[in-house]
């Protein structure tokens, strides 16, 4: 079976929309990604770091998505990763109310022996130097390097971020943050830029306006499902991520051709994250749900205007 | 050869984008839908009114396009409608700086006694009660009627609106006035209701970020393309309607099914409107141009996942 590694964090939310407010429940880049990778027949592993205050039980639920676990840091005198943001009535914008960095402060990652020569690798959103310090543990070239950043990143560390994106292949990345990285506001381009700082593939990640894939003069794009409700944004675009991922991981094909069948599964994975709270949804999601909403996707996009060549 | 219907404003305009600024120049949700129905073998007439100050060249324009103009009636002691207005940077909001009705005031549409019995009937943004008069001077049934509005007549006449909706058969809105007629902010929500208002098909145009097309359960997205730059968005919407129910016009089919390309070549036809001023782009598009870029939309949106029923 081929393999994905998944770097990014695991954490503790709080998460307030104009639908309610939850607990402290299970969050992170890396526990969005995994839990939507799942979905594929692959091996998964995740490295990441929590406190000696997470639960066995968020361990046993990644374990018994086949996810590897032996790449989680416990730290036993530390707290985990703690985030909490308030969402804006329509959804698409958030204000952060707290950010608690803990055992995530010095976070030194260690990839799993049988990870090293993983097919492809998914670098969730993280200090750009956590991300190098997991591509210099890698003893195989991978097929793929994903990578998904903020524009946290670039103001704080943008040197270290333009380092990294010299290394991968494919970037993720939403319209504002495109927006910021190249200086375009055109995203055709922002995306011929961030081209030229090193990825072969530019993703921009609109929300609930889908998802463009750039490959030099290539682009595909995939709408979000309309639904009626999104109930809680956080986590889609790493879940995104996770079907992005684990599709090409699966079927060992990163032609573009392929890639915009794995930029519609990601999509359609992350329009089940959005109908709960946190990761409830993903907890519940089954198989035949993923492929009933695939039919949905086609019927959305597909037409049959013929063409004389 | 099957006849469309178009009614609409025939105006002058005077445009302010990041790029620079017109004189007064052709403009009118007729002129735009007009021209973009041209590129389809289909015979198509403009109900309208202007004033003594409207050149005989842009007849002569709209006629060279095989579009019968004896339905816009000129009105010798009058001016033709004037809008002005300026686009805000990200070129997605806009400002209007000047609107003179002129002799839009008393207009009292004449439908040529030929088009009394069009296939397709586009309604473009008037008052209602404009809409409703051409309807009434209809002696059969069309196979599509379809209606374009806005806001202002939501909010200043909303009755005589509701009336007009209970006539057609397609309603083409942008997001903001889907919410607004529908009192519901998820577009899904907002079309099911405004399906109940009478239209079967619900449109919703949503800009840069594409359009909506739904039928009850059933929903079509077409992307807008992502273009390097977008010149002046005036007229796109139109330009949308035209390529839209021109299609319908020229194939003779309503369906569901065809619909969802009429919709993508109404997309085809507004990315080239919004490349150049007005209608400049419009006036020089060919055939070749246009089947090109039916061949980028399909690249942009078509994916090979195959699934198992």
């Amino acid at each position: 079976m081929n393999k994905l590694l998944i770097v990014g964090t695991v954490a503790f939310d709080e998460i307030e929309t104009p639908f309610g407010k939850t607990d402290k429940i299970l969050g992170g880049a890396a526990t969005y990604i995994g839990l939507s990778a799942s979905h594929f027949n692959i091996k998964s592993a995740i490295v990441s770091v929590v406190g000696n205050d997470f639960p066995q039980e968020h361990l046993d639920l990644l374990n018994s998505r086949n996810i590897d676990t032996t790449g989680i840091e416990v730290v036993k005198e530390g707290k985990t990763f703690f985030w909490s943001g308030r969402y804006h009535n329509d959804l698409n914008s958030r204000d952060t109310l707290d950010t608690q960095l803990n055992v995530l402060a010095d976070f030194n990652p260690i990839v799993p022996e049988d990870f090293k020569e993983s097919d492809v690798v998914m670098l969730g959103n993280l200090h750009p130097n956590i991300q190098i310090k997991v591509l210099d543990q890698l003893t195989a070239k991978p097929k793929l390097i994903v990578l998904d950043t903020m524009n946290f990143w670039m103001n704080c560390a943008l040197d270290e971020l333009k380092e990294v994106l010299k290394r991968i292949d494919v970037i993720t990345i939403n319209d504002e943050e495109a927006r910021q990285l190249s200086g375009e506001y055109s995203l055709v381009k922002a995306a011929e830029v961030i081209h030229t700082m090193g990825p072969k593939y530019v993703v921009i990640k609109k929300g609930e306006h889908g998802a463009l894939l750039f490959e030099d003069k290539d682009v595909f794009f995939a709408p979000a499902l309309p639904l009626k409700e999104v109930f809680d944004p956080t986590g889609a675009g790493d879940t995104f991520a996770g079907g992005f991922t684990g599709y090409l991981t699966q079927s060992s094909n990163v032609s573009f051709r392929n890639m915009k069948n794995a930029i519609i599964y990601g999509s359609n994975l992350a329009s089940f994250c959005v109908e709960e709270f946190g990761t409830s949804r993903m907890e519940k999601l089954n198989d035949k749900e993923v492929v009933g909403r695939l039919q949905q996707f086609k019927m959305l996009t597909q037409f049959d205007i013929e063409l004389k060549q």
